[in-house]
């Protein structure tokens, strides 16, 4: 008995998010050398990051380590390496340290935040896409606040206690949530000079409504629900200028400043670079934000043997691009995978079809809007909708457990036990403390 | 009735730590004005740093929120600042950016590794003392793992496959004990070029026995166990010099050279530099590490208003200075709470006794050794006992049942999860990874 001699199709996946570990998790018994390419050692739920950047859970809570994930697939490595470009003519991915080889390629590298021309803003207003982004969210706001409780100067005060959300899709909206939460629940009691409830926390938001992606009605309960809990919700304002201290705002053809030290981004996503440089290579069309155009079986039309999943997708459905959502990208994973396997087989291939399960976002301590088209829920009904759907596309049981449970405890002590400002000595804020006590 | 105009006795306690923090809670209910100042925004709980050094568990598992900890003791406040100096002629201490009067001070700002005059060497072998010094070693330890199953040179794979431990206290033992267990069991299946199991794992010593500390069954029984796990236990061997990639050290006085990617430090602690600036004002004496001597009272014999406690503080009981322990630490922060509160009651105070109740070091899953005076405990009962005094000491509840859960999953399932490379961006070593696959 000796084993085939024909070589063995090779699968490079770029990028372990939901698409490209779905993909990879797919193809764990299929007749295929799989390659999972990733700069880090770990899958990231990036759902959950917001509860990173505001100290209700850990790191280790929402990443797994893709070796462990897929250490018991004999046919899929996982190579950390950093991808810089592409031969397609050769079918070959190049690496800031080598080349590899495909048969069949997913392109699966997502987005990061965009700030629409004006990259030096991101010094003044992190975005929320990485681990990394997350712990300097959270030291920036923790590190707020321990200021203001050594400031002297009123003015000082008042603006380290004024928290800056821009852009009110879900990832703000749950920001804006939790940092009111933080400052009317978590921190009570906590300080003895500043009253950490009278912190202001504004979103800001160009569009008409919060949530624009949602239903009006859902808009407007989540709106509802944000001014309850402290949010001041500023619609109809465009920020045309970021500094460090203020921004500057424009309100019907209006200009005026905010003050602010802590100004958190959550207003635009832009495509990874390799999509662009896929496309140079391909003739593949990208859209607006860079995103790559791709047929109906996710493959690029010219190029049949490379995929395109995830956020990084421009995928049309009823005639418009699907969401950047982790249902899309887990489901496209899967389809994929499944298409491979049938190409190999000499089996027909149908077209991609999303169903849509709906949508949802979380406003707070027990209160959250979801869409789920047969029905829609609000407040509590809405938050424990939101709960279990996280639960279940969390992917190792540990992490489920140990989210749930620290769930259950901030939900029922309203305490963060993940508020660490860690990563920079002290002062974490400069110049602002000036006192004699 | 009007409350007494006579002024609050003011105590300034400077540093979180066990002892510093001990002290506070014990003050919770005393008449006097508490302020605990620290350089952090958390109480650590640094028994278990290995932990978090070898993504068994996360930061926020073994550190507590200062202001959590202590919201609802009225006469309590929390100060984030950086100490510079003292001015006890008026009992003032000098912050970095301010100063504070107190009548009673506690100074417990604790140790940090020391490199015996080779400050330099900190750059290739970090020293294991905060969060940020875990997050290193952890990124350095993985991050070789996976250079190694890229690299092709098969002497830069084994270099990077050997991690070297200086120091055979209970740190480097911990040390060295988890790295075996990653190696061995963790990382099985997870790697497909290099096998994780080959790793070596050198604990260097320059004295003869692996914890010194402990009685020499003990430290025979923990070698033993050390051995038995795969760690090359190297004693009589002094470190005279390190670089990057190599250390030298020198064996019955012969020089030789050992090649490494990942070196730890874990050889030696030196006090916080403010216990030499007090020592220059009050005239108090240092031992050779920079520990402030103190009187039976804990305090400065010249000034019986300041206390210092914990690993700063040299304490001479039965001829010799009590060791740096957590548990000696929160026992004088207790005592000397209760010193000041009999001082402001006019009650006679007696000297503080230590009460030993043994040393313990874990050595790997379900093994450690413990020195309990009445018996002595080696393997499983040694690591139950371990676990139990452990959780005890952990400052929250919440913590304890965290910390409780995920060892009980890694013992379990063998696995680590918090096992992530973060902070800083590929490749993460540099110049070993050379190949075309």
């Amino acid at each position: 008995m000796q084993a085939s001699t024909s070589p063995t199709h090779r699968v490079v996946i770029i990028g372990g998010g939901f698409a490209g570990l779905a993909a990879a998790k797919s193809l764990g018994r299929a007749p295929v050398e799989v390659t999972l390419i990733d700069r880090r050692n770990f899958h990231l739920f990036q759902p959950l990051l917001y509860q990173v950047a505001t100290g209700g859970l850990s790191p280790a809570n929402i990443s797994s380590p893709l070796r462990a994930i897929l250490k018991r697939q004999r046919n899929t490595r996982v190579w950390l390496a950093d991808v810089q470009d592409f031969d397609v003519a050769n079918k070959r991915v190049i690496l800031s340290d080598g080349v590899i080889e495909y048969d069949t390629l997913i392109l699966a590298t997502g987005v990061s935040h965009q700030y629409f021309g004006n990259d030096h803003w991101e010094a003044a207003a992190p975005g929320l896409k990485t681990i990394e982004d997350a712990t300097r969210i959270r030291r920036e706001v923790l590190a707020a606040f321990e200021a203001a409780e050594r400031a002297s100067d009123p003015q000082a005060v008042a603006d380290l206690l004024t928290f800056v959300v821009i852009g009110a899709g879900p990832t703000g909206v749950e920001l804006a949530g939790a940092l009111a939460e933080i400052s009317r629940t978590t921190l009570k009691d906590n300080f003895r000079r500043i009253d950490p409830a009278s912190a202001r926390i504004l979103l800001v938001e160009g569009g008409e409504r919060v949530l624009p992606s949602f239903p009006p009605d859902l808009s407007a309960r989540a709106q509802q629900d944000l001014e309850r809990m402290g949010v001041e919700v500023r619609l109809n304002t465009k920020v045309i200028d970021v500094k460090e201290g203020e921004i500057k705002v424009l309100v019907d053809g209006v200009e005026s400043l905010i003050r602010t030290y802590t100004l958190l981004w959550a207003a635009g996503v832009k495509a990874s670079p390799l999509g662009q440089k896929l496309a140079e290579q391909t003739g593949a069309e990208v859209d607006r934000v860079g995103r790559v155009v791709v047929g109906p079986d996710c493959a690029l039309p010219s190029h049949p043997e490379i995929f395109v999943a995830g956020d990084l997708a421009h995928f049309v459905q009823d005639g418009k691009p699907l969401p950047g959502l982790a249902s899309v990208a887990k489901r496209q994973g899967h389809y994929i995978a499944d298409v491979i396997e049938r190409r190999l087989r000499g089996e027909p291939v149908t077209p991609y079809v999303y169903k849509d399960p709906g949508t949802m976002a979380t406003i707070g301590r027990a209160s959250a809007v979801a869409d789920l088209h047969f029905t829609r829920l609000t407040g509590f009904l809405g938050w424990l909708a939101w709960l279990f759907i996280h639960l279940i596309l969390i992917v190792e049981f540990q992490n489920r457990v140990l989210v749930l449970l620290q769930w259950a405890w901030t939900y029922l002590t309203r305490n963060r036990a993940a508020r660490l400002i860690t990563g920079r000595g002290y002062p974490f804020v400069e110049g602002v403390i000036d006192d004699d006590q």
